[in-house]
């Protein structure tokens, strides 16, 4: 990855220009401006950013060129929450609800989380890698250079360490960068029903230590929900992490605001993801925090759901994310384009947000904003070329085209 | 067109299997089930399908094959309403509404029909030409294979004669079929700000006959709205386009329900398009009429508006159509499979109720249920190939993702 040039050239616009590489967090003020260079080139030296500049300096002749051709150049996506490693689609669940039926008549049929989980139990590492590299190729066409994997669909030791081992394989083999979450806390499993402090205790003394110890996890997550972990729960879950470096990236606040937020701060989370439901005292007490806040619009988007307060949070000043949620139950897609659309037309976030969001701010979530999340010297040469656009907003706008002309990962052109 | 013949084989489901090529307009009731065969071939000869059978009896050796690999087979989507010519694309106009300014401001600033139609009579009609054969180009890999075009843009008897022989060149040269619809009573021009009845009579008495005369439409449309055209005077218009043989296609209920699906009914309209808005008794005229509903979920999705309550609808028994709406202020996308998965996630349509709103219903929307909307002996071979799919409810599911594989246009395949 060391050897190696490669010149970009004739891009109308650089969005995320950073030339000194010091872009970082941008708050609700700062997303509404994105810095950008008119007309330039940036040339990448093996796997890195080396030089940027507009084209009336270009460099001539000496590097192997990619022509532009008058499209816009962004960073890649940084996906921050995914359940990207699955057994099986769900799209048999989706239809049950259309046809009415109750969340428990559809978890009599095969459906939630759970069942999930015994599906994954029963397949073959080699075979949950094969589905999960197909959707990783899916997602880099669609513009995502930097990811984040969750587990939380074994649930026992055995198949937690699997899907973990899965995002390891996926990781050694992939174009793009990936970091792993320990989801073991993701639901109870039946043979814990009557036994939560037993499940618990499993994950704190066997699954975690197991985890920590081959180094299998970056972070570790816990569901914190009316329906599945409570706040006290989740702390217990966290502060066992932190005993191990893993910082907490936490499911909560989808339907219920139930405290998880302020004991994330707590105990020093790195994020707090979903946010469907967030009151005043939450974006409060995420302002005066260096928690980061991720929405995943497409969750709601596929449920039919209400969608998080993403102008007041960014109105009150607050900073936030933009992720996929790819997983099979609640947001069956990792089309970050369409995230960027869904954030606009219906969160009303501003273009700059909507892309801020899910580039610099999404690398912050997964602390790689050294590495990722704007154009600068220096950093990994992920990015996308545009087809010819008149302006930041036709992204958005254009919610139903493919307007990704090219791929560069790793300072080469990803075909 | 006559010659030649192309085997597709193993295709996991026939969907929308015609044998006898008898499928017509489906019912609320009728819309719930969908016919298909499994595991089969189709045999197209010249831009006709010719034979269907079952793999066991998959003829050998003597055509030229498609092997569709274990993919699904459905008709090409009938999109029945677009305003896929324009001179602009309006992502000015989306960034002022994100920011809050008022229609009125937006207006102001060049936002709005007037000010498309004002651009559009600038606007070369090879200018025109080449931006609508792009789209035209991008709806196709989107699976389109039939299209309607409306005028609307130009509101002056030169200008409507451009966009109208515009629509008539794409016809010329598309691999599409396509349906032309004058839509002069899109918006009233400045020019008769104060003398509607001036432009009603301009329409009737000049534009109409021109139209007619050049053989440019095939159907006649009004915007029947509070601040665009009264009932009454679409009454007018669609009464003097049935002298010269154009049934109507017309907007109404868009924002309000002010008469418009009762007029189009007295009027023996075709279709009436929108009904974001119906009131118990307009869905109960709409089921003792002839008339089709048309709705275009992108566009109360794009403005963040309510959705028509599809599910009432077919609910009491009134079958539906689907359709894009592409245009470039309420609704910039001609992309079908979204369509389909806003039917089912937002309007919670069923799949099979989504498929045959967008096939043969779309098809009906058009008179052609003849040449198009299903797989049957004679008809158009225009279809598309799916990856391999778990079931029909995966296309709505999946509403990220590429899951058209192959396009078959005229029995070839399109590249």
């Amino acid at each position: 990855m060391t050897n190696g040039t490669l010149l970009i050239k004739n891009i109308r616009r650089i969005w995320q220009y950073d030339p000194d590489s010091t872009l970082g967090w941008q708050s609700g003020a700062q997303m509404k401006q994105m810095n950008h260079l008119e007309n330039g080139w940036v040339l990448c030296q093996g796997d890195r950013i080396h030089q940027i500049g507009p084209m009336d300096s270009c460099p001539a002749g000496s590097h192997p060129e990619l022509d532009a051709g008058g499209g816009d150049l962004l960073p890649s996506w940084v996906d921050s929450h995914t359940h990207l490693v699955f057994a099986k689609t769900r799209e048999d669940e989706f239809r049950y609800r259309l046809e009415g039926m109750s969340y428990e008549e559809i978890a009599n049929k095969g459906g939630g989380i759970l069942n999930s989980a015994y599906r994954l139990r029963e397949t073959e590492e080699e075979v949950l890698l094969e589905g999960a590299r197909k959707r990783l190729q899916e997602v880099i066409r669609k513009g995502t250079g930097a990811i984040e994997i969750k587990s939380g669909y074994g649930l026992t030791l055995e198949s937690e360490l699997k899907m973990l081992r899965v995002i390891r394989r996926l990781r050694e083999e992939s174009p793009i960068p990936i970091r792993a979450t320990l989801l073991a806390a993701h639901a109870l499993p039946k043979e814990f029903k009557d036994n939560r402090e037993g499940y618990i205790r499993l994950i704190i003394n066997y699954i975690l230590p197991r985890v920590a110890d081959e180094g299998l996890a970056d972070y570790i997550d816990t569901f914190c929900e009316k329906v599945f972990f409570q706040p006290a729960e989740m702390e217990q879950i966290l502060e066992a992490g932190s005993r191990y470096g893993l910082k907490g990236k936490v499911h909560t606040n989808q339907f219920y605001s139930i405290g998880g937020i302020q004991t994330a701060i707590a105990c020093g989370a790195l994020s707090v993801d979903h946010m469907e439901v967030a009151t005043d005292q939450d974006i409060a007490d995420l302002l005066n925090s260096n928690v980061y806040p991720v929405l995943l619009p497409s969750a709601p988007f596929f449920l039919r759901d209400h969608y998080p307060p993403a102008r007041q949070m960014i109105d009150a000043g607050l900073g936030v994310v933009l992720a996929s949620d790819y997983n099979p139950g609640t947001s069956p897609s990792g089309n970050m384009p369409l995230v960027i659309a869904l954030a606009c037309t219906q969160l009303r976030m501003l273009p700059e947000e909507a892309v801020h969001a899910a580039t610099i701010n999404g690398a912050c979530a997964l602390e790689w904003e050294e590495d990722l999340g704007s154009i600068a010297p220096g950093k990994r040469a992920n990015m996308m070329i545009t087809q010819p656009i008149p302006s930041l907003a036709y992204l958005p706008y254009a919610f139903g085209s493919d307007w990704i002309e090219k791929r560069i990962l790793n300072g080469k052109e990803f075909i």
